[in-house]
């Protein structure tokens, strides 16, 4: 069995990809992800509604494959159903399941309180009405959004063509118009930015912080998984504290 | 981009999880899978026709997402079903997106042909009447099933904890049993079978076919990746050919 060290559920918003190859990455040997798929093939109002129709019930799947944690993908899913919305269908699925559950957002956005960060920079592979949407989130959740960059795509296949490069350069030219950023933000597990959160903490000397770093995060941590985690940022770091 | 040397997709019958850690140690760097998943949970009846419903919509999401090719996961499903169904499958695919389209069963059946294979023994995880449903599918497609043997899982969630060595064992002893032998399959994606194929195809001396294995074969031909890759049976060896 691939998962003898544990085993964390993860709704995957759009098809699964990209995420599963960044996440490989991220885990120690013995951790394996189970994953379902909502199909969100476009970064669409309407996509979403359908996606967010079936959710739940992508959760409940993965309580019955006996996750011992859940994540929820989708920020802009959530950013669209409204303020409060990935908190609503976590305490839905917890009180049906009992089990750790998590959205990409929330981890996201307690990994960046954990690290300490309040006036951060975003950047992400979406277009500017999905930007504001999550800077909205953002700022109704308690934090100040002092930069933002996007690479304007709306098919999700467009995604998982970025070239690795790409989030790197967008990261650092969000971050040095902005001023007094603490940190950076970039949400979207299908395209490419784990390599670039190293890189982009040393050469910018604050936390970065991904979704496919931030599930990482909050899985290994309700498994009980005290590796410590080198390369891919200092909220993985901070596992073996 | 992960898949910069190419891309193809697979619609998985179930959860998907042993799948990806077992398919990525085939794959060569640059070829990267699209996933789907259809959530069968229990390897019952009521499961697979949920599951064939929504099969075909699964197979044209991965088309939208510019898979080179097109793989359906799901044997048992085919084999009630019944004979033949898997090809009927394939034609509305092909006929709706004219991509490279295959199943698992038919992949297989292919690679077994490919190899020579007539007289075969297969070791399942599944139960006797889904072991006895699929003798009688690869009979009725010009195989000859030899010997049988299967570890009577009817959860999906235990097929992932299936320990490494039980699909080498199981097929010895299914393959000892049996006369005339001329090669085996291990149908399902879902327990862990990659890393047995070339140590049973040393001991025992015939050619061995596996789900996963016979999608990259699949795949990679159609995709034309010319690749060698070895420690995973002769059939992935042919590649290079």
């Amino acid at each position: 069995m691939y998962g003898w060290r544990g085993r964390f559920g993860h709704v995957s918003p759009a098809l699964h990809d990209t995420q599963a190859y960044e996440m490989d990455q991220l885990l120690p040997e013995g951790v394996m992800v189970i994953t379902t798929t909502l199909n969100v093939q476009n970064l669409v109002k309407e996509e979403f509604e359908r996606a967010f129709s079936i959710m739940e019930a992508g959760a409940l799947a993965l309580a019955r494959e006996e996750a011992g944690a859940i994540i929820i993908g989708g920020d802009p899913i959530f950013c669209l159903m409204g303020l409060g919305s990935h908190q609503k269908m976590i305490d839905t699925v917890f009180s049906k399941t009992h089990i750790p559950t998590s959205t990409t957002i929330s981890a996201s956005m307690d990994g960046l309180k954990d690290l300490g960060v309040k006036h951060l920079v975003i950047a992400t592979p979406f277009v500017e009405e999905r930007d504001e949407a999550l800077r909205n989130y953002l700022e109704g959740s308690g934090f100040d959004v002092v930069g933002m960059k996007g690479l304007g795509i709306t098919r999700n296949v467009d995604l998982t063509r970025v070239p690795f490069h790409a989030s790197y350069q967008l990261a650092v030219d969000a971050f040095r118009k902005a001023k007094n950023a603490e940190g950076i933000y970039m949400p979207c597990s299908r395209w490419p930015t784990v390599r670039n959160i190293a890189p982009l903490e040393k050469d910018l000397g604050v936390p970065v912080v991904t979704n496919v770093q931030a599930m990482a995060w909050f899985g290994l941590k309700s498994l009980g998984i005290k590796e410590k985690i080198v390369g891919y940022g200092r909220l993985l770091e901070k596992l073996a504290e």
